[in-house]
This record gives C-alpha cells, sequence and structure tokens, in this order.
C-alpha cells in the first residue's frame, strides 16, 4: 500500500521530560500540565477560533520517543502482568503507525498556545492534529472496555523520606504520577535472589529529579528530589 | 518540521460509495455499516486478540477523498450556514494532515475483517490504526462542545414517490442517511430567480443510486433507486 507523509502542526511541551514517568493514558494525572504549540504557518490566530467554547480536545501524534521497535503483532502490556493481548486491542505506542491519541483538558488558549492537563505525552513531541472533542457522539459511558475490566485497579501508596515541596500542585503531580507505578514490567519482577531487579528509580518531572524506591506492600517512598 | 511517513494497515470496504452522503460524523446513522480489513502482513489472526471484548473501537484513517485543497485557517462548517469557524474547532476533513478519527460500534470480528456500524467513512478508505475505546477515560458526557451547542439539530424529513425497497434495514439506512441532509452549504442556497440551486440529488449506497428533491419545509422526496 502507498506510503503517505504528515507534517506536525505543532510541538508538545510537557512537564514530563522522559518517557519513564509519563503516564500511560491521558487523563490519568489531573495535575500533569502542558503546552500545544500551533507552527505560525498554520495561523493558530485564526485556524484556533472557536476552540475555546470546548472543554476538551483530541491530540492526534507521533510517538517520536519509541526509539526502534520490530512489529509485534501480540505485547505485553504493563497492566497485565505478563499475559500477552493482541496489540490493536491496546494502546501501546508501538504500532505499526506510531500516531498517539490523547483526550487532554483545555485550561486556556492565548497566544503561547494551547494549555491542556491530564497528559500523557513526553516533552518535544510532534503533534500532527488536535480536534475539539464531541461529548454527543464521543461520551458512550456504557461502552465495554474488554480486558480492561477485568484488571484490579492497582495503584500504589507514596510516602516520602525527604522533605516534600512547598508548592502543593507540584507535590499532587509527583504523588499521582508515581501512585501510577511507573516501572516497566521487568522492574517490577525479582532477581533469582529474591531481591528487586532495581532498587530505585528517578523520574523527570518539570526540572526535577524525583527519586523513589518500592517498598514491600505496594508502596513508593520518594527519598530526594534534585533541580536538573 | 521533518515529515513523517505511514502506511495504511488495512482498508475499509463501506456502504457509502461516494463522498456525496456519506454521514459527516460517526454514530449518526446507526444502520450503516462498513468491513475493516487488516492487511495480512499485520497479522490480524494475532493483533486482533482481545478487541471482541470491546464494544466500541476509534479508527484513524487518511481523508483519500478530499481533492485538492489548499489550507485555510477558518472554514465554512456545513452546519453553520455559511458562518466561518477556526479550522482546528471543526472535523472537517480539510485540515493540515488530512487525518479522520471515528468511533464505530464492533458488531463482529471474524477472518474476513473487522464488521462495524455507525460509519462516517467512504468505501476504499486507507485505515492507518484502530485502537479500543476506552470508557473509563474517554466518556466525557459533561464536556462542553462549544459552537456546536447553540446548533439547531435540524434534520429532514423523508417521504417516497418511488416504492420503497422490501428490506427494512436497508429503507431505515437510506431514509437515516438522507434525513442528515448531504448537501453541501452551496446546494442549500437558492439562485437569484429564487429556484433551488440544483432541483435534484442522488447519493449511492451500496449498489444503489438514491434520488432525492428537496421539497419546501425540510422535506426530501425519494423519487428513484436505480441498481448501479
Amino acid at each position: 500500500m502507498p506510503k503517505i507523509e504528515f507534517e506536525p502542526i505543532g510541538i508538545f511541551k510537557s512537564c514530563y521530560l522522559d518517557k519513564f514517568g509519563t503516564p500511560r493514558q491521558a487523563g490519568l494525572v489531573k495535575e500533569s500540565e502542558g503546552l500545544l504549540i500551533i507552527h505560525p504557518k498554520f495561523q493558530p490566530e485564526l485556524s484556533l477560533i472557536g476552540l475555546e467554547g470546548f472543554s476538551h480536545l483530541w491530540v492526534l501524534f507521533y510517538f517520536h520517543a519509541n526509539g526502534d521497535h520490530k512489529f509485534h503483532a501480540k505485547i505485553h502490556p504493563p497492566r497485565l502482568e505478563g499475559k500477552t493481548m493482541g496489540l490493536f486491542s491496546t494502546r501501546s505506542p508501538h504500532r505499526p503507525n506510531p500516531i498517539g491519541l490523547s483526550l487532554l483538558k483545555i485550561k486556556g488558549i492565548s497566544d503561547a498556545g494551547i494549555q491542556v492537563s491530564g497528559i500523557d505525552l513526553i516533552d518535544k513531541t510532534p503533534v500532527l492534529d488536535i480536534k475539539p472533542y464531541l461529548p454527543s457522539l464521543e461520551a458512550l459511558p456504557d461502552a465495554k472496555e474488554g480486558w480492561l475490566s477485568e484488571l484490579n485497579s492497582r495503584s500504589l501508596t507514596v510516602t516520602w523520606e525527604t522533605e516534600k515541596p512547598q508548592d502543593l500542585q507540584l507535590l499532587d503531580l509527583i504523588e499521582n504520577t508515581i501512585k501510577q507505578d511507573p516501572r516497566p514490567q521487568i522492574y517490577r519482577e525479582s532477581r533469582a535472589d529474591g531481591q528487586a531487579y532495581r532498587d530505585s528509580h528517578a523520574i523527570r518531572i518539570h526540572h526535577f529529579d524525583v527519586h523513589f524506591r518500592i517498598l514491600p506492600n505496594d508502596e513508593a517512598s520518594i527519598f530526594k528530589i534534585n533541580s536538573i
């Protein structure tokens, strides 16, 4: 089949600087924020008119941080603890066409761009398209969500070994991001000697490295915050 | 910004053979049907495993029937009766990256493909990606839908001057498709002499041409059905 070429319409500035720690879906961490900047050639001063009346928008983007991956028809979704699933019944970024689809909340629109929250995009993500969300057609609360409905909604309990940030929004952002358990499956497993595969982890949020370790009973303990 | 290249993962077989008559959004005509065929190289026998548990899926596709269009930052949405709106606050197919996003109902999955309904895709549409719909994150009935909330939900009344099809599903499909008023803005206007711009119209559904004319008081009268 013939290839189709697209050019990004803009770029995403995210509070998440790395893949590790970025939420796996939009809407999971309400405090997360980003700025969507439309390229001047697409005349945002005109092309965004009317968007301010919508509360949410779809962002279609390119999974630019995927690395080099071959096509796998079946994959191991992080929440399935080792079981496999057909790729197209998941939202995995490793798809034949690595296009992401995220429903984000619109916080404000200005000359700088579209301020959004509840994000799952990494900093510098190329944006392919944005579309208004249409609740009258796209809000189907009774839709069936297959294998996802059988999962336990397990989340980590976050505790602090170091001083908490004074900024309460930053505090919530850090805690709610770590609560999602950012570890890939491999880091959730134990080595042959029963020790954790890796003792500690760090995620980059805004200009901080946040270091934490996983303790028994699904506890995540934050022990250090550095400015980058 | 560097271009990004995608290759279709499959093709869509639709009951709508032409752009004219194809509903403007997914979910508007429940009786409409199509078959989404995944290319064998993407191993549908494996990559679709698990999808049968979902009731709805997102289809990301290429607007292949757009014709030649220049970028316009403001457009005339069909339902705004001549008023303009910023392109990115609409779902117009004429976008910098002509990627469509449709939420379709899954009717069944077989070796032939994914049978879906409530479609707004034209026959032979190249499909870029499919993703399961996640109601727990994507069903937001209270979201605000901007300028769309101020529109009158005007639809046509459909009457028959010719014999109705015996097949009741086909009958509903035809009536509900025409009810949406497929005419572009230009055909809704009158000429200087007060006559309709065009007297009659025809849409192609399955292997039929369905001819109708618009009468006063938003009535659409079907006067002929031909097999193609």
